[in-house]
C-alpha cells in the first residue's frame, strides 16, 4: 500500500461544467470561493470555453449574462438525440433571462472571449478529459435517459474521472446502475443526485440517522421562494410541475410556456407537492440508511415571492440501541436560497468523488454513500 | 489505478476495543446492529479476549456486567506510565457499576470465558494487529499524552491500520499531529475525537456549513441527562468538572470521589458549561470549515435526571454566495442518549477510516475531514 494520495494532490482539482444555465453558472461562481478547485472548461450546446490554466470565471459570467443559449426554438447539445426536442427548456441549459440577449452565432457561451463555437462541444471536453478530474453535468435531463446517454459518450471516449449530476428522479438512478460495470471498467466515479435534494438533504439524513440502530422514517420537506430566480429556473419549475398529481414527465414536457403560466396561476403562484418521486428514497436505501419506502419527499414552491413558503427540514425518526424512539432534525435557514443549497453541496460531493476516484473507487454512488460509512 | 477496494471487502471490517468501560462496552453492543463489522478483540488492564472468528459479544457483556475493572485503587493498563496513577477513574476503563463485582484476579474482562489474564493486554493486541482493521481506543485519557503514547506503541509494534479515539480535549490533537509522519510511515489512519462531540456534532457542522461560502460561527450546545448512566460514566463527569471555571484537568484528576460528589451537590446536580476547551474548534479548522476561534462549545449536564436538561443543537451561521446570512441547525431528539450519540458515529467514522486506510490515506484525521470534502 502506498500513500499516493497526498493532501496537496487532493486539493488540486480541475473540473468542467456541461451546461451554462443556472446551475452551471452558479457552480462556476461558487467554485471561486473554494480552495484548490480550478474550472477548466464550460460548454453549452453551441460553444465551449477551455483553459487548463483556469477559466476567467468573472469574464465568462459577465459576457454571457442574460445571454443563456436556450429557450423555445433552440436545440439540445449536438450529438445527442435530445437535439430533436426543439421546444424543451429546462434549468441546466435553460434560463431565458430578462437581461440582454443575443441570438444566432454569438448566442450562449461563445459571447465570452474565452469561448469558441463548436459543432460538438461535449466531445471536445471528452477529448480533453485527461486534464479534467471531474465533470458536472448541469444539463437539463431532456429525456429520462439523457444524462445516462451523455455518460455513455464519456465512457466511449475513454474518459476516466468523476461525473456528477444534480438530478432528482428516482428512475434515473436505475439507468445509471445498469452502466455500473462500464463505469468501473472505464475508471469513472459517477455521483448522482448531488444537488440540494437529493444531495444536501440525503447527506443530512444519513448523518442524522447515526443516533439510531433502526431508522423508521425519513421525511424531507422543502421550501423554495423563486420570484427573482424564476426566469433562471424555468426548467426546475417545469420539472416540479411534472410532480403534480395531474401531470407526469411526458405531459409536463409538452406544456407550452403559456400553459405553464396557467398552471401557476391556477395555484396562485404556490405549488405544493406531496410524496414526490424524488431520488432521495433510492439513494438512502443504497446507502443502507433505510428502505426506500420509508422516505417521503414533499415541499412548497412559491414563484411569486422570494421568501421561502416553508422551512426546509429533514426529519429522521428511529430507534436507538437502548430502545428509545426519537426524531433528529436538520433545518436550513429560510435565508439560504435554493441556489446556495445546490451548489455548495454539488462542489463538495464533486471534490470527495475525486478523492474516491484517485483511490480507485469506481461505479455509481449516491451522495449519502459519500458520507462517513455509518 | 486499480480497483482494489471492492465494496464487499469494504464491508468486512474487523475491530478491537481497548478498554471495556462504558464506551467500549456500548461500541461492542452497537456493532451487533451493523453489517460487516466483526469485533475480534477487547481488553482491559488485566486481560484480553481475542477471537478472529468474532467475539461472542453477548457472553462477554453479560459475564462482565457490573464487573468493570476499575475504580480507585486499580491501576492503569500495564506497560504505560499511567499505571502509576492509582487513584484515577475515568470513563473508558472506569465505571464502578452498582451490580455484582469481582475483584482481584477475576476482575474485569477475564470474567468472560473468552478472555484470559495478560501481563500486557495492549501488546497482545498489537502483536495480532495483522488481523485487525481498526482499533477503538476507548481508554480513559489518564494524562494528556496517554492516548498519543498508546498510539506510539502501535507504531513501534508495526501496526498498520486504523486507530480511533473519542477524546474531547483540543490539545491532544496537537500531540497526535506531531506524530503524523510516524503514522504515515507506519500506514496508520488515526481518527481523533470520533464520539458525540466532537465527532457527530462536528460532522453535522461540516454538513450544515455547505449552504455558505463563509462560515461566521459554529455554536455547539449539548444536553446530557445522566442519572441512571451516572455510575457508568464517572470518568466523563470528572472530565467535565475539569471544564468548570474553578478547575482544570490537573485539579480534577486529584479529586476524590467524595469531592466530586460535593461539587455536584454544590450545583444541585446540574453542571452548566460555557466556552469549553473542546476539540470541535481545532477539528473544524482542520477540515477548513471555519477558524477555531469561531467555534463555541457549551452544555448542561444533569446527573439527577435522565431527561436531557437542554436540547443538543448545532448552529452554523454563515454567508451564502448570494450575500445572505443565515443559520442552519441540527437538533438531536432529547430521547437520544449520550451513549447512542457516541457509539453510532464512532463506528461510522471507524468504518470510513478503514476505507481511507485501504486506499492508502494515512495520518491524522478529524471527523469533519471524513465528511464529503466540501
Amino acid at each position: 500500500m502506498t500513500d499516493f494520495t497526498t493532501r496537496s494532490a487532493m486539493n488540486d482539482t480541475t473540473f468542467a461544467v456541461l451546461g451554462t444555465g443556472g446551475i452551471g453558472r452558479r457552480t462556476l461562481e461558487v467554485s471561486q470561493h473554494k480552495d484548490g478547485l480550478t474550472p477548466v472548461a464550460a460548454c453549452d450546446r453551441h460553444g465551449v470555453a477551455m483553459d487548463f490554466d483556469g477559466l476567467d470565471v468573472e469574464e465568462l459570467l459577465e459576457a454571457t449574462e442574460g445571454n443563456i443559449d436556450s429557450g423555445p426554438g433552440t436545440d439540445a447539445p449536438r450529438g445527442t438525440d435530445a437535439s430533436r426536442d426543439d421546444d424543451l427548456e429546462t434549468d441546466g441549459g435553460a434560463a431565458a433571462s430578462s437581461g440582454v440577449k443575443q441570438h444566432g452565432e454569438n448566442a450562449g457561451v461563445v459571447a465570452s472571449a474565452q469561448a469558441r463555437p463548436s459543432e460538438d462541444p461535449i466531445q471536445e471536453i471528452i477529448d480533453h478529459g485527461d486534464g479534467i478530474d471531474a465533470v458536472l453535468l448541469a444539463l437539463p435531463n431532456y429525456e429520462h435517459d439523457f444524462i445516462p446517454r451523455v455518460a455513455d459518450r464519456f465512457v466511449a471516449g475513454g474518459y476516466a474521472g468523476v461525473l456528477v449530476d444534480v438530478l432528482k428522479r428516482s428512475r434515473v438512478i436505475g439507468m445509471l446502475d445498469e452502466r455500473e460495470e462500464a463505469f468501473e471498467d472505464a475508471g469513472i466515479t459517477f455521483v448522482c443526485g448531488a444537488g440540494a435534494t437529493p444531495g444536501f438533504l440525503t447527506g443530512a439524513a444519513a448523518l442524522a440517522a447515526q443516533s439510531f440502530v433502526e431508522v423508521e422514517s425519513v421525511d424531507i420537506w422543502w421550501g423554495v421562494g423563486l420570484k427573482s430566480g424564476y426566469e433562471d429556473n424555468r426548467g426546475t419549475v417545469r420539472e416540479d410541475i411534472a410532480h403534480l398529481p395531474e401531470y407526469d414527465i411526458d405531459t409536463a414536457r409538452t406544456l407550452s410556456e403559456d400553459e405553464i403560466e396557467a398552471v401557476i396561476d391556477d395555484h396562485d403562484g404556490v405549488l405544493e407537492f406531496d410524496d414526490m418521486e424524488h431520488a432521495d428514497d433510492v439513494l438512502l436505501e443504497r446507502a443502507g440508511i433505510c428502505d426506500a419506502e420509508d422516505v417521503t419527499v414533499g415541499g412548497i414552491l412559491d414563484v411569486e415571492r422570494d421568501e421561502k413558503p416553508t422551512t426546509t427540514t429533514v426529519s429522521v425518526t428511529g430507534t436507538t440501541f437502548d430502545g428509545e424512539t426519537g426524531t433528529n432534525t436538520f433545518e436550513l435557514d429560510d435565508a439560504t436560497s435554493m441556489a446556495a443549497n445546490v451548489n455548495g453541496p454539488a462542489i463538495g460531493y464533486l471534490k470527495t468523488a475525486v478523492r474516491r476516484n484517485r483511490a480507485g473507487e469506481y461505479g455509481v454512488f449516491g451522495p449519502a454513500e459519500l458520507m462517513p460509512g455509518f
